[in-house]
Formats: C-alpha cells, sequence, structure tokens
C-alpha cells in the first residue's frame, strides 16, 4: 500500500536485480566501528574486538505476518527491522548491523520497494545501525522479508533465557496487548472497507494502540538503563507471542516455576478501553496477544530496590520451584498456558 | 519431493512452531571454538577474538531458485548452505557458523521439512560449520529458505572484489558449465514425465553434471591451498551468476579490464558432449551457465610460478586498464556482458 494515491510504478525489470540492489543501497552511511565494510561484496566484514557477537534472523512472510491491504510498506519495513533488534536487547545487547534479504513478484513496482527501504533505513538510522548487505529477489509468491541482526555484548554479559533462580522477581518493561488491539481495529476497519470502499476510517483515539500494531519500538534503552542501574538480570526474553509463552520459555530453560500477578500486569487505559469495546478480556490479551516487544526478564531479589518505581518497567511476578501460574485478581492460582502466535497452527 | 514413495506424512502442526524447531535441531553438536551459543535463545553468541567476522546471506524460493518437482528435498537442504558457505570462502575466509529461517506451507508434512534439514546438517557437517539458530514459519506461498552464514579470517586479510590490479592474472577454479547442463538434463526429463509419467529417467552418463547440480560442493579447499601456497589474491569472487558476470562485478568494482582467453576456459569432458547434444555453445554456457560455485580471483603476476599447473585452477586471462573481452580461439576480441542468472527479469 502506498499512500501516493498516484504513485509513479517502474518494473523492477527496468533496474534489474544488481541495479535494484544498488539502487537501494546507495546511499547507506556506516556508523558503528565494528563495521570495516558493508554492502558490495559476498559477506560484510565484521571487527568486535574483545566483545562478543549476537546474532539473530527472521523471517516475515506475507498474509502470514503481515497484510498488506492495511500495512503501509514503509512501516512494514520499520517493524521487520524492529521485531529483529529487540532479539538483540533481550540478550543485553547492543545492536550494530542487519542484513535484509526481500523476495517480491512482479506486482510491486520499484516505488513500492523503496518504501519498504525507506522504512528500514528510518530504522537503521534511529537506531544506529547499519545496513551491511542482503539478497533481493524475484517471488511468485508474494513479499518474503528475512533480516538478519548482529550485535556485540561485553564477554560473559549476555542474558539468556535460561538463568532465572527461585525467588527471583519477575520484570516486564513498558505495557502490553496494545499491538494486539490495535490489530483488532485495523482488521474491523477492512472489513468495514470490503462492505464500502467509500468508507473513511474512523481511528481517531486508537492513535497509540495503532502505533504499537503498525511502529513498534524496540526496547534499545532497557539494557542501558538496566546498566546504569547496576542490574544484571539473571534471564531475559523479548515478548513477540505474548507474555505467557514468553514466562512458560524462561521457566521451562530455567527449570523453574512462577507466579505472575494479574494485578501488576502493566496496561494502557486506552487497551483497556479498546478491550471493552471489543468485548474482550484484558488478562487475556496481555498473556496472549504478542508482538508487544516488550521485554521480559528475571532479577535477584537483592535488586529490588534499584528498579522499585522505576517508569520504564514494572514487577508482575516471582520465581518458583515449579508450575507456572497466573495469579487472579480474585486470589485463584491457574496454570499458564502458550497461546501466542502460533502460526504452525 | 521424498524419495521413499510411501512416506509416513505428519502434519506440522502435531508439533506447532516450538515443537518442529525443538525436534529439527535437538541433535546438533557445535564444532566451532567461536561459537559460545547456538540454538535456544533470542540470539546466538559468537566470538571471533582477535579476527574479523564475514557475514552473508542468501533467499532461495520456490520455483525462482528451485523446482521440487525434480530436486529432492535433502538435496536442495545441501545446495541452500553451499551456495552461502561459498560466499565466505570467497573473501578467503573460514565459514563457522550458519543461521536457517524456512517458511513452509502445509502441503509439506514433518518428515519433508526432516529431509530438507538433514540435507543441511550433512553439508554442516562436511564442512564444520555449527548451525545456530533460525526461524521456522508457516506459508501460504510455497518453500522460501534464508540461509545467513557466519566466518572468520585473519585481520585485513578479508579478499574483496576490488583489489583487481592492471597485469594481475585471472584464475578460476575447477571447471565451469556443468551444472546449467545438469539443469538442462533434468527439464528435459521433467518434459518426458509430463507426456509419460511411466518412464523411467535414463541418467547414466550424466552423474557429473547432474551432480554439480543438485548437490554442488564450495570451494572451502581453494582458500587453503592458496595460503599454503602463500598467495594471497588481490582480488575474489564466486560464480554463482556465471564467469561474465562475475568477472564484470571484479573489472567495475576495481575499476580495471580483463582480457578473458576462450581456449583457456576449464571445461569438463561431459560438458562439452552434453553441449554438443543439446546444440549449445560451451563458451556461452560456461560465461553465462551459472550455479558453478566455483572462485574466480585474481593474483599478481609475481606469484604465476607458484599457481602454474595446479590442478585445482586454471590461468584464464589477466587484468587490463579498461574494456572487459573475450579473446576468442580465432582471436578476435568481443566484450564480455552480464548474462547470468537475473532473476528479475
Amino acid at each position: 500500500m502506498i499512500e501516493d494515491k498516484q504513485p509513479q510504478r517502474t518494473p523492477i525489470s527496468e533496474l534489474g536485480e544488481f541495479g535494484l540492489i544498488e539502487h537501494l543501497t546507495k546511499n547507506i552511511e556506516l556508523k558503528n566501528e565494528s563495521t570495516k565494510y558493508g554492502i558490495g561484496d559476498d559477506c560484510a566484514i565484521l571487527d568486535f574486538g574483545d566483545k562478543q557477537t549476537l546474532i539473530s534472523t527472521d523471517l516475515l512472510v506475507e498474509n502470514v505476518h503481515f497484510d498488506l491491504s492495511y500495512v503501509p510498506l514503509k512501516h512494514l519495513g520499520y517493524k521487520a527491522i524492529m521485531v529483529n533488534l529487540s532479539d538483540v536487547y533481550s540478550m543485553m545487547g547492543k545492536a550494530t548491523q542487519v542484513t535484509v534479504s526481500i523476495a517480491l513478484s512482479n506486482r510491486f513496482p520499484i516505488e513500492a520497494v523503496e518504501e519498504l527501504y525507506e522504512g528500514m533505513r528510518l530504522a537503521c538510522k534511529l537506531y544506529d545501525i547499519d545496513l551491511i548487505g542482503g539478497d533481493t529477489t524475484s517471488s511468485n509468491l508474494g513479499l518474503v522479508i528475512s533480516v538478519t541482526s548482529i550485535g556485540e555484548v561485553e564477554k560473559e554479559k549476555a542474558v539468556k533465557r535460561n538463568g532465572a533462580k527461585v525467588g527471583d522477581l519477575l520484570v516486564v518493561s513498558g505495557d502490553l496487548g496494545a499491538a494486539f488491539m490495535g490489530l483488532q481495529v485495523l482488521e474491523r476497519e477492512k472489513e468495514v472497507y470490503k462492505v464500502n470502499p467509500n468508507s473513511q476510517p474512523d481511528l481517531s483515539g486508537y492513535d497509540y494502540i495503532m502505533e504499537r500494531q503498525l511502529k513498534p519500538e524496540a526496547r534499545k534503552d532497557i539494557p542501558t538503563i538496566l546498566n546504569s542501574l547496576e542490574v544484571q538480570p539473571t534471564s531475559m526474553i523479548d515478548i513477540s507471542d505474548g507474555l505467557s509463552s514468553e514466562i512458560l520459555h524462561i521457566c521451562k530453560q530455567s527449570e523453574v516455576g512462577c507466579n505472575l500477578y494479574e494485578d501488576k500486569i502493566p496496561l494502557d487505559p486506552t487497551v483497556i478501553s479498546a478491550c471493552e469495546e471489543f468485548k474482550l478480556d484484558s488478562t487475556t490479551i496481555a498473556l496472549s496477544g504478542g508482538e508487544d516487544y516488550e521485554l521480559l526478564f528475571t532479577i535477584s531479589q537483592d535488586d529490588f530496590e534499584k528498579v522499585k518505581g522505576n517508569p520504564h518497567m514494572s514487577i508482575i511476578g516471582h520465581i518458583t520451584e515449579s508450575g507456572a501460574n497466573l495469579i487472579t485478581r480474585a486470589g485463584e492460582s491457574i496454570p499458564l498456558k502458550a497461546q501466542g502466535w502460533n502460526h504452525m497452527k
């Protein structure tokens, strides 16, 4: 979807594969000292000196991970980068480089690919990331985006999922469920549009949840804040599939359990009101909605005073010997289930 | 295509995404000292000490890069890894890790994904590569494979495309055109099969060219041989799109020209006979066929004696001030054109 209603349409065949890559990457500047050589050869060359290197990769497929009927390509490009950087931040790393591969069919003109790249470049600019390589190819299958991100971390300082200890506090950044509710609004508008293509979408009052869905921000700030507070988390993961699923990953890999307190789950007021409007339970949405790209982590109880009252994070529970449970507002204990985005269903 | 005619078919939904990843990656052992942590978290953790890190990525799309009607999935998995490792070797690097992302539709049962992974695992085993992460997702679009490879190289020793100097010798490893001729045989058999599904393909005599197409090997040995000969190439690239296209990359990025001698282009006898059978010009096939995954490089004339007569490489021309030309057997000079696999056409 290109916002300009009368866009210029240049077929990709006019440039060819090499021409397209050259065209899209000609203005890319390198910012990280660790980037010795970027786009233009068989490999990029990186040098991390005495740091450790982090690598993460994601594949995004049209109509599985995104719907171009309501996601502008520029936003999609931005989000594709964010989703991937989030994985580096969730190891307490500093994201430094990305590679981007795109397969696209002939229905996309060059201008559409430019829109997509513009979003990616903006994300890279705002997060100080070097775009160092990739692959561009045709597809008779719609649009596929593959992003690999690379980051650095001090030796032995990467925080994995498997270090949570009994008694640790369970902490989450930001608030949850907004991205999912933004999606509900977009899907409702799509249905309205199908019935009446002349209708104008009314999205006022939904700004926050729309932005959380269309233009999520990875939590680059959280590793920095935790370092400045001198808090080294014992385990960490980013919330892509939903709080419930991510807690279960930590519990399984750390071989522990947890109590999560329903009344501690951070929700934005607009999420609560959207849930009421859509007749959805806000706790369920926070647990299973996904795509929040907040960070979930555990810290030692000794660090409680350092984190208490911090506006960027909420303590939502604690680690137990076994059994991952939600403690409801009524005081009931209910086993947590992974109800995240299971794309394989 | 699974070779067992009565295969077990287990739907992927039975395992779910997390289950599938766990199932596919459970026996992966790490071999490289630089791999500190592999699959199982948001990122892999690598440590290259005082080496530099190389990163390369490729995206393979069904019916663009491969045709499952004649490519067994195990071979496809093997080839997907080779294609990518080849980029690391073409910088004179040592490939150490790969990440693999796969999008696949429900028409593939778990056993099919296992076949694909088996080929990838075999490639990793034979080339001492650690599979450190990836992403598995569904697709309504057929099969898409994204591979990112990581390698290491001594500081300042990576060989790029842009270092060729006037007077340097142009050298190629192995022989050319076989992969393309293997594809011609496969496509002919597919047409025969369409007309008569009971026909048995007769592929005797085509073993070498079939293997070059279906199970190519990346030239891991060439950087080792050159190091042992104490030859540091001035530029290097791998031949994925065809000799002509790769020579033009080196000339363009090094801002030089070259003379390529038709009679020096290494051809296997089976390629020559297949070209006669298919009424194709073998020079054209070597120049434009692609998918050979041999290495093309330039060396200083001072290194001539070290390389002369080496069975793994052929001197095919030399670098000039400007103009990339083929010098034919008749002594004519014809400008080289990039006629490689342009997937954007």
